[in-house]
């Protein structure tokens, strides 16, 4: 398969590292053509991490630091503009809820990490593992509070029930995929439901009030709303077979992270069901369900992931969901910002291959 | 001083719980007082504690069996009836804010648990005690996520910056909190921002809102604001005396848990700050700054806070507080709820005495 060497290919050579796949590069080009908004944006996002408490603001810079691909607030501001949203000095709502959007990703990463006991996040010590278990529980908080600031700043109803809607599915998400951890005979349309908590409901969100502030018919919201929900399968799948199939490097985070965890993704799932013997599966009850582990496992994981074909069936998966949300944006016209939307879903899934 | 020996006396000997202090005995004469919305509040609170996802209403459902006072939710209903609402079919958003109100006081429980890694809460074992802190963490999202829904569900623009705002408030509190912990040199101010930010800040949002849905005058809402924000004062300072007065069975938690944390309180300042010799004042470094605790520190601690006065220090800032939450109620007119919100205040006091 050489799905890792298959992305250093794709880093040409000289620095492969994540900023370099097809698919960063498809998010760099989205961010180049809505540069002032990202701009606007991260501002935003500078200026509401700031509080009186010392705190908040050393954890955010730290989290600001570490970056990230800003990929929410980018689908918020595209599916904006892709809806005609004009931009103007009192039209600046689309830069608030992808603000708002990536303060509910955040606090989410945070206690993502805390729960999953992570000491990686993008390649450099997660804010867990810098400030601490306690810090990183209470300054989600606070970032899932200021979120809700700032919707309440931008007044319409509308988009709040969107966006806590969103916020107590992925709470919903989480709670199910804690449930499902250390489990093989989880149903995969239960890992679908997983994901698409944990990460489609929010993309969906950041895509549907796009439409919402553009004053777009209900129809475009929905296209919109469809278009997240299945890009963020899409992205979800593919993290999932990364975990199993990228280098450090390449990923930003440690490899084989899941299945430490015992997290129950469609590799693992995939693998298992596809197990011949009763020692392959017995070996998966071990390293999943028991947790029993040894450094002999993760290579042995991998090959029989690699023998079992689970990475190419987690990635049709992904390919099925961002043909999907391509197909949902039939509606809107042609225009750059389409273009760069439908290159950004099939990026998603090709930059893994 | 003997405040637990007086706490039992007040419980008139027979069933000495929290049931019969004086405190509780005003708070059930103000939740007879408002049954009907108070038997509301509590459907509307396990209704929508409910969710596909098993475990949230698992844990929903310990939450709701360990009870509490639902003080937060009776201010909110009592101060929309001080303002004279009237519930009906189609009026109450009282009850649904009450239960908006005990949402973000329950989330910030649990995860106030997992910060302080208690086993105890209200004299059971605590939901990270029972169903591990990670559930606790994302089932405290959730109810976090709920109580926006809620807000969402109420419609009014006011409500969501005061509840907000007052989440966000929440947050800092919290981590300043957190920021003093084992830091005798914490001036007494901080200490008064920790317990605004971590308790106050609700009791003065749950008390606003009801004049808000009463559709009140703004000096109405502040005035009530007013009363909930030096409310909450005087309940945290009377919660922090008892954690070094009270007996188990009475407080419904360990004595001595602020102490094995090294939390920052009043009792602990002022008990330090009147230390004559050079051994106090290094026991208490000891025991608060380096964490190193015996079984004898406890006993010698209560004794030092007796000799200091370091209760009646507390308890006479939490009377200041009470008496200038009853003053806050002076413009409405006099009425049975005023007088059973009046007496609430006297007994958060009392209660300790």
């Amino acid at each position: 398969m050489g799905v890792a060497v298959d992305l250093q290919d794709a880093g040409a050579s000289a620095n492969p590292g994540p900023e370099k796949s097809g698919h960063e590069s498809a998010l760099h080009a989205l961010a180049d053509y809505l540069a002032d908004d990202m701009l606007a944006c991260n501002k935003a996002i500078v200026a509401r991490m700031d509080s009186p408490v010392p705190l908040i603001p050393q954890l955010g810079a730290h989290l600001v630091a570490a970056g990230g691909k800003r990929l929410r607030p980018l689908l918020t501001l595209a599916s904006a503009r892709l809806c005609g949203y004009e931009p103007g000095p009192d039209a600046q709502r689309h830069v608030g809820l992808a603000a708002c959007v990536e303060f509910i990703h955040t606090a989410t990463l945070l206690h993502d990490d805390v729960v999953d006991e992570s000491t990686l996040r993008r390649g450099l010590a997660s804010a867990n593992a810098v400030f601490g278990n306690k810090a990183s529980v209470l300054v989600g908080d606070f970032l899932f509070a200021r979120s809700f600031q700032l919707m309440t700043d931008d007044g319409s109803l509308k988009v709040m029930a969107i966006l806590s809607n969103a916020s107590a599915t992925i709470a919903e998400g989480e709670v199910l995929q804690m449930a499902t951890q250390n489990d093989l005979s989880t149903p995969i349309d239960r890992y679908l439901d997983v994901i698409h908590g944990k990460t489609a409901a929010l993309f969906a969100a950041a895509c549907r009030v796009g439409a919402v502030v553009a004053g777009r018919p209900e129809a475009d919201e929905l296209a919109l709303e469809t278009f997240g929900t299945n890009l963020g399968m899409a992205f979800q799948l593919v993290d999932d077979a990364l975990d199993y199939a990228a280098d450090q490097q390449t990923l930003g985070k440690t490899v084989g992270d899941d299945m430490r965890e015992g997290k129950i993704t469609l590799p693992v799932l995939a693998a298992f069901h596809a197990a011949k013997t009763e020692e392959e599966r017995a070996f998966w009850s071990r390293v999943i369900e028991s947790g029993e582990q040894t450094e002999a496992d993760l290579p042995r994981a991998l090959d029989l992931i690699a023998q079992t074909g689970a990475i190419e069936i987690t990635l049709a998966r992904a390919a099925t969901y961002a043909e999907m949300a391509v197909a949902a944006l039939a509606s809107f016209p042609d225009s750059e910002i389409k273009r760069l939307l439908v290159e950004t879903a099939s990026y998603t899934v090709s930059r893994a291959r």
